[in-house]
């Protein structure tokens, strides 16, 4: 059966691209994409009047007898170099390869971990970074290797030399903390720039750095909230992706904080990493855009 | 200043469209726009991969020196045949004209007035109608003509014959029921068809008819909304813009849900109708397409 | 050290009442258990004007040289009895034991082993039931024994005495319906009063049956939701414990809104066995009295 | 009829009372109204582990034949001070008292206004406060004195000497902030220590200070919010009463913030409106204990 065959070899891209706004740039992107006969299934387009700067996410389907994504890239850099984009054609059929790295609590790794199996996460993990041993049966019993790597203040730059190390020998696009309660040194943090996604259990800004479910409670906040957010060296100050909240009372302990919070940390987490790994995410400076559904 | 003159001057144009989706439709329109010099500031499209329609919206900058929206409707008018278009060229210098009725709660109508005279919705409201006289006081006190048509069974056709007669004279644009407690007749249903919102007070399609928060309270759920959606002759199942939700719990009686009621309600109408007026809003069957922010 | 030996045998009691509404009620029951020196930690009553009945939870300790639970429970039948209460005193320390049923879908059942292996569901599951052999890799890693019990519309009522002789040789007292995808009979519906939730993957009342995501879709809506609630021979009707919704656009697919849904079901279905095992919920006629935090 | 000249002429009163945990309190009290034969309608408390502090909020009905708030007040003192208790009657048929002060933007005072005049909110507005002239027409169509009072730095002293005394003459009992935006002094502050609720457009502790949606902006977060709390001389520090978000993306601007923003603070300003007046709030150190329904 000619078209199920045909069907099957469709391939999928999704072409990001930023840069300065101006006239034209929807129309050349289109134009040479219907050139070329191909479908766009999916197009998001953002003009920041602040920063003048344009955002593009489209998505297209590519027939077996349509140009390869090399002829693809080829035949756009003209039009990416007219406009001065910053830009890439990303092949949906190549699974980020993701590397997680928890400490102890395990509720956004359990998390993670049930998309990842059940395939609600297209991702590969070929490994989990931890600094305890507590989580090794869990992700073993998944298949993925669980590479405990201690750290003391003493042995940390050794320590993230060994994490960094394993990050190329891997070949991983996206490093996410899962509640991973260690700080990054800034050098980790730049050479993951954009590549590595925190959750912080907090509101941000509000409450950053050490227990900030404590600090909410000793506030008396009437909601409390999750951030995902890409690292950089400055501690909880990276580029938000995604934030959630649910509201709680005066009876609610530190404790209760902790125990909501792992609801809303776990499914905030997913969604940064879905939006990231669906590159529906372009930085924007120091903010993103999301090109949600 | 020739700067701010032109600045003064630029006109910002709204397109909205549908047709059958295929390859080519983005291209072909933003060629054309980008071909006449035109600066796009705002853009979302969506193909319905199961009806197979494409629907567009997009929001564009002209200067002095670029082309009448008559001269850009006359080129459109080729490419729009071309893919058999539904579509049409809004002028967001003309504010639409928007008739509302109630009957004597006032929440909605409150909410609509205040939003109407600090201009944050940027409508002409040519008359309120309504079939009790108690809301003409504050109505009036906007300068707004109040309308009273009282309404029985028995004068009903004569009384819709009237506020039809009214909306042509008035050169009405929408008609908003900001909680008008009359059931329309399927006639005026269908002369009203994609220009008249309905706020109806529950979470639709849970709780058609009448007083929908004691359906609500007798049932026992635990969050409350409100829908607003388009007039059709199918009672409370016409297209659907927008809803809203509150969590109730057992201590609330159906006069609380009354309450809370109103700001959903407020909300939610007046979100659904900012939606429409900013041409947010492309029919899709008896579903809507809403590009919301 | 005494101190800490005292805390640890100091027991934690929940008392559940409801009973017409009438004067001396409270003090009728706080004075009981200040009388023998009792602290209450945590009190919640609610008077139903509707049905003139009132509800009570009260939580208190009791340290080893005050009265045991069945001396308690001797003094408290003459108030008990005064006020014709249905009452119960729940003892802490005795972890409900619940019985899961699934059947293909896990998402739920994931959710619920996740948060009993970490302790933040305080229950037993001695067993879990399955009309599909699929699901039983993951419960048995859990250490819980697996029953694969298929059931066509020929054996049904054998699978379903097989499910009730379980419930009572295990001592069931909570059956939590994790996404199984069967109609319980009226027989059995009527044997698990009370004891047995649902998750049904919509707001309930709109969508019952079959498919409701795909209901949803084809109407249009704008939030879709999920409901737990305790099972009756009235298909999707028994009372409501609790219910999730999450936003949706134009742009979700009914395999979207099955995605989207996964999330909200799961912690709804989590929050009511929460709810139920915490002896926050009483039955009021077709209703529920939930004492939330 | 005797029943409903009965019934017209029952009074009901609220009892809120805090004081040291311990056993006794909720039966000591209770038992006392029961004594009298008085039918508690709503009750609440709450015990703080953490501060070891009680806290109890209770609603009843008093028939003409039982005794004025004056023998009972006169009979719970003894209980007061067994518990060491802060404690109030309130008596439901005398309206709070409630100043507002505003500035030039007036949605707050919009729907603080429409819930005054429809009677949802049971208050009395004897006066207006505002440093502008702009909103005196739509405050007088209310039949509310307007009190034009302009500040400047050298003449705060006595703008606030004048605000002060007009408290003072009006007997108010509550001073809301709907969007005044002046920051009051130290005295001031304290003068109005827990009677003074205002309204930040923030999701506090960000954001605090000026111009909050553009610092929320510039942070590119994805939810704003907005907070209600009782006036300190810690700007923004003090205890809050209610918060509320909405969910925002990339393409919104500071001036949609603020658009947005509206909605969120008329809503929870409203909200901490009528828990105060509604006795549903009680101090516990720099936070709130806010029985909600």
């Amino acid at each position: 059966m000619p078209g199920s065959i045909s069907q099957m070899t469709t391939r999928t891209y999704v072409l990001t691209l930023s840069c300065a706004d101006t006239v034209g740039i929807v129309a050349a992107v289109s134009s040479y994409l219907s050139g070329q006969g191909i479908f766009i299934t999916e197009s998001a387009n953002f003009g920041d009047h602040q920063s003048g700067r344009f955002f593009q996410r489209t998505v297209f389907n590519a027939t077996p007898d349509q140009p390869s994504i090399e002829e693809l890239e080829a035949g756009f850099r003209q039009i990416a170099e007219k406009f001065g984009m910053t830009w890439t054609f990303h092949d949906t059929a190549i699974k980020p390869r993701v590397l997680i790295m928890v400490s102890k609590f395990d509720h956004c790794l359990n998390d993670l971990l049930y998309r990842y199996r059940t395939g609600s996460l297209p991702i590969d993990i070929p490994a989990v970074v931890s600094n305890h041993p507590d989580l090794a049966r869990v992700v073993e019993w998944h298949g993925i290797p669980y590479h405990y790597l201690p750290v003391t203040r003493d042995t940390k730059a050794g320590q993230e030399a060994a994490v960094l190390a394993l990050i190329d020998r891997l070949r991983i696009d996206l490093v996410v903390l899962a509640r991973y309660m260690q700080v990054l040194s800034p050098e980790l943090c730049t050479a993951l720039s954009w590549r590595c996604i925190n959750i912080h259990h907090s509101f941000l800004p509000s409450f950053k750095g050490a227990k900030p479910y404590h600090q909410a409670h000793a506030r008396g906040v009437k909601i409390i909230g999750a951030t995902a957010h890409y690292v950089t060296g400055d501690l909880d100050e990276g580029p938000i992706i995604e934030q959630g909240v649910e509201r709680i009372d005066h009876t609610f302990t530190p404790e209760d904080f902790v125990a909501i919070g792992r609801d809303i940390e776990s499914v905030v987490l997913a969604r940064a990493v879905q939006f990231h790994i669906e590159h529906r995410v372009i930085a924007n400076g120091n903010k993103t855009v999301v090109f949600r559904r």
